[in-house]
């Protein structure tokens, strides 16, 4: 086990690069980006017509078709995806860490003592170069403080509130609502062609769970993500709850990916969908089953409308959602689609 | 919200009163303790008018009917059961422990250093009055020797081929005949009201998991139990696959029942079953919700058609199942019910 911290699953080695190009506050407008609940006759309006559009119809139609060889019975058809830069934005860095941050203010009134100490005073500072510059370790303080010591319905509150105002910084719009268009369609055309629907994501399996519902149209329990413990007790008049322990049960990335779907689903999944290294061995996890398998990775190529970035493109790897040349290879070799937001996506976003 | 069960349009009613008009003979075809597919119109036939079936039906009608104050909507109906003596014999001990024991003659076979060491020279002796004095510890070396090392996919090979020959020595059948009929009724019932069906187990998750579906119906997404970690690597071929490890990442029993539903389900449960103190927290954290909820106890009070025990019955505590008064007390107090097996079930298996 690398750390006792809930979120160890998250990249956290520079993913605090971003974070100049972060707001220093928010104003009120709430405007969830709920997931649609229709489909047409024409599945995945929001991609073009070519290989990667074609790779998911084909995928749904063998596995759906009762005459098909490659027919999957309904109670076997389990889709995995990725969250971070493959069902919504993941740059400059990641929302998870921009709540942990915002939540330092509200985390050192209640335990002044915290004021003083290293990383909680140079993060009060607003200081961006001291902040960018704060440890892996620093970080990870950060983290157990933010996101752990508090009942689960408390801390299901606070992201809530958050979620609620707390803007991105290019498009000054609702974190939830930079979900890739094109990805709720896929969601949403796999769930009506019987697919159960999960995200299997690095960041914690707490924080996704807030929003997955109204979001991606996925309930809590179709969530897997990197995984806390949690302590029960009971309050003064009688009632027991669940508080939040800086206890690391499973760092859902990379090989932990497999090992979170074996924990919380407990079969392979037909399809994964991935968009950099953490999301390697779930997709050769998916792949190394019988029958009709779809794996697919997001790239990041389109700077204009969403961004560019990974080795994969030519591009400095900015260690957020790292897409390796060497994973690019592993793709074209095994038969995975590669996903290219500039040419198979028509709009990226809903309110495109 | 649209749940993703790829069922769940299907108006069961419009399927059960189709049924009617089939022309087979439904007497005439064998009764396997599988999960029945249907309800009639008088739901829970196995459970004699009184208390406990009325709470049940009050608490299904209560939570569906769209005019009742209490009604749940169709993604908040999570309903958790404990298996061992609550849906199926937990006397004279745990199947799970059964099969922990038979499988050490292989172990051994495959590790003959194991042969001579303590617990399993022990158990190779066939001394049951040596075996019934193994250790806690002893135990444990058992469960870790014939539960974990190898790849997740031999292990459900190997418990599928141990339940299709293992019997019960009062019965003389398969374990997975041993499930009480009278429950397997509320599960169906539960699932034709909306519910969604989870087993919350002491016991070990994957091995529940692997006959779940067929004999519960319940899938092993919905299997809550003791957790352990796995190991991702690589075979010979390139294929990944995982190991199972000796690492217990929660222990689903008494506290952990809890910790292990809000990990596996992410939220409380609008009804919970049990039979002993190991269930006492599940039912406290179900019961301290708001609106309707249902806490019941099966209260083993049955010699005759299937064993009596616990404390609670004014018997020894043979420290399997047990039923405390003080548990029997706060059921009492906090409104839950307890289920007389002698009283409240017309039949204890399908096959009486």
């Amino acid at each position: 086990m690398k750390s006792d911290d809930p979120s160890a699953g998250i990249d956290r080695r520079t993913l605090i690069s971003g974070l100049a190009a972060l707001p220093v506050a928010a104003s009120l407008l709430p405007r969830p980006a709920l997931a649609q609940g229709s489909s047409s006759s024409a599945p995945l309006p929001s991609w073009n017509d070519g290989p990667a559009r074609q790779a998911i119809v084909d995928f749904v139609r063998a596995t759906t078709d009762r005459s098909s060889p490659k027919f999957v019975a309904a109670e076997d058809r389990i889709a995995c995806f990725d969250q971070d830069g493959t069902l919504w934005v993941e740059k400059p860095i990641y929302t998870q860490v921009v709540y942990c941050l915002d939540r330092v203010p509200a985390v050192v009134a209640q335990k002044p003592a915290l004021k003083s100490r290293a990383p909680f005073k140079t993060i009060l500072s607003g200081n961006r170069e001291a902040i960018a510059k704060l440890s892996l370790h620093d970080l990870e303080e950060v983290l157990a403080a933010t996101l752990t010591g508090m009942p689960v319905e408390v801390f299901q509150a606070e992201v809530n509130k958050w979620l609620a105002s707390a803007k991105h910084p290019r498009w000054k719009r609702l974190y939830t609502d930079l979900t890739f268009q094109p990805m709720q369609e896929v969601l949403q055309y796999l769930r009506d062609s019987g697919y159960k629907t999960y995200i299997v994501t690095g960041g914690g399996q707490d924080f996704v769970r807030v929003y997955a519902q109204r979001v991606y149209g996925i309930p809590p329990e179709q969530v897997v993500g990197t995984m806390g413990g949690t302590k029960f007790g009971y309050a003064k008049d009688g009632k027991p709850f669940l508080t939040k322990e800086p206890k690391l049960l499973l760092d859902d990335d990379h090989a932990g990916k497999p090992q979170g779907i074996h924990l919380m689903i407990g079969r392979r999944p037909r399809a994964a969908f991935g968009n950099s290294v953490g999301d390697r061995e779930m997709l050769e996890y998916t792949g190394a089953g019988d029958g009709a398998r779809l794996m697919m990775l997001v790239l990041h190529d389109d700077a204009q409308r969403e961004y560019a970035y990974g080795p994969a493109n030519g591009l400095p790897d900015s260690k957020v959602g790292t897409f390796t040349q060497a994973l690019y290879d592993e793709a074209r070799k095994d038969g995975w689609t590669v996903i290219s937001m500039k040419n198979d996506w028509k709009r990226i976003f809903a309110f495109d």
